[in-house]
């Protein structure tokens, strides 16, 4: 079966996913012009709203029916990633981002970070206006992991002894955690703390998944599939799954020169470094470690009553993985 | 009379001081060991301690004497400022702050955004501790503020027509704008909401005279009285109230000067724009505001009841005048 996004993930969401649409637009208004500008470049370069889209079907399948506070917290949860976004791309020094000019391309990293920064102080002033005690310490402890994952993945950028479980924390950091904020955050707003686990279990695993799988296209799409070109990774010596796994399964010269390529960084040597990340079974490897991350997803899912709603985050987690199958 | 920082304005707080300078230590800590490194690095660059002593000094002045919570809040307050300052510096690619390398400097810029973005988050995770939606809502509004305030003064960079309104709401943000969040926020957490209006407008016009005075010295002062260099502003086309005050009291070819010296930055004529700030009556008239701001600034402390603490939040806007007399 061929799962299409718009009809089998958005469709049973698409008035609220419109309504929270409007409301990032208010959110990023601002009486400085530069700041809104900016802002509206970023949020416009935003893609598929897959995050604010999991938030409103979290909410719907815990059986909320009035979306209105649902509908902040999914424009929240998108403005918080597009403040990652934004400095990301200042830290990466990227010119493009699915093919339009970043901002700290079109202005400058100066514009850049700062208009984050506001980024992350409105999501939170607008968080501070659904007046939950406990939604605010959950994105409040949960946006420092983020950050924690982000400079962990720095921290082990030319690493070649990074494991498994230290990729796991990065990745956790980096994506996962955010997936949670917006599916978890859906429970404790509409006051089900009983869907708090189930629904944040399903965010982790896939969270973990939809990496995994983005770091096996690094090694494997075409160069136009993703908005990203193949070895990025490697260029900046970043020890992801493939490269971690492909030390795992490989000695003698071939295991030298992934632990140089990590070291090193670069990609000199990106044509040898595919073939042995193919052929030694290390992305066999991954693509296990993505289909038992989006079984345990799924599997937590089902907690949750039947409904369209849990069906459409259940079809955005096969979608992911459709990615490289 | 000689006011002195340590016995006339820190001694009344020293014991809350010093519970405060750890929690820091405590708030900054994390399970990654480059955040903790470099977070480290960057709070205990920190110089004096100003706002946060002002938080505490204004707590006891209305009257408090568990400080328990005021010593958090301070905390918080050298945070927030701790993170400004780490992306000030890769905005402004500095590689020196007070005589000690910046953390792009002696990291770099990715390492630099990312622990600022973690010390905002943590920043805001120990606010909801606070648990006090007043002050959350306070504090949400205030760093969006300071955001826009630190755009403002970037679109305002090389714009000779930027007029004093502007300037004055650059500087709130970007200055007085957490000066407030520091009094004001100790009268929200202590309870005494008769004096949010007199401790912000305190601080208000205090950060108003303390930047001015800033913008001053960066024409008047030594090369090493400040850690910072005369002429900073000029270099990056800054049209702060030195120059805008020159541009209303000259004509022709000196009128010409400064406006050419805003619109394209550098120091190539830093000689003749200082000449004309000193003789112009451009100095004067900065002088003239940096007092009036003091005074308003005092006049509003008067409304607290008089104690030891409201003295030395008294000395201290004194003494930052005192830094141009």
């Amino acid at each position: 079966m061929t799962i299409d996004f718009k009809q089998d993930i958005l469709s049973p969401v698409a008035t609220d996913f419109a309504a929270m649409d409007k409301l990032i637009n208010e959110g990023i208004s601002s009486k400085v012009a530069l700041v809104m500008s900016v802002s509206k470049h970023v949020v416009e370069a935003g893609g598929k709203r897959m995050r604010p889209i999991m938030c409103l079907l979290a909410a719907r399948a815990c059986g909320e029916t009035d979306l209105t506070k649902a509908q902040k917290l999914a424009a929240i949860i998108e403005m918080l990633h597009t403040a990652t976004l934004v400095h990301d791309d200042v830290v990466d020094e990227s010119g493009l981002r699915r093919g339009r000019p970043t901002a700290n391309a079109t202005w400058n990293n100066q514009t850049a970070v700062l208009v984050g920064d506001f980024l992350i102080s409105r999501a939170f002033d607008l968080l501070v206006d659904l007046d939950n005690m406990v939604l605010l310490k959950d994105f409040s402890t949960g946006t420092c992991e983020i950050a924690e994952g982000e400079v962990l993945q720095l921290q082990a950028q030319h690493q070649p002894d990074t494991d498994e479980e230290t990729y796991l924390s990065i990745i956790h950091g980096k994506t996962s955690r955010l997936f949670e904020l917006a599916t978890e955050g859906a429970a404790i707003l509409t006051g089900k703390p009983e869907f708090r686990k189930p629904l944040r279990d399903y965010a982790g695993h896939f969270g973990n998944a939809f990496q995994i799988i983005d770091d096996i296209l690094d090694y494997t799409s075409d160069a136009d599939t993703l908005g990203k070109n193949i070895g990025d990774d490697l260029m900046e010596g970043k020890p992801t799954l493939p490269l971690i796994a492909a030390l795992q399964h490989t000695t003698g010269e071939d295991h030298a020169i992934i632990r140089r390529s990590i070291t090193t960084g670069g990609t000199t040597e990106l044509d040898r470094v595919i073939h042995i990340v193919k052929t030694s079974g290390a992305l066999d490897y991954c693509h296990k470690r993505a289909i038992e991350e989006t079984e345990a997803a799924l599997e937590a899912l089902e907690q949750l009553p039947e409904s369209p709603y849990r069906q459409a985050l259940f079809n955005l987690a096969q979608l992911a993985l459709h990615r490289i199958q």
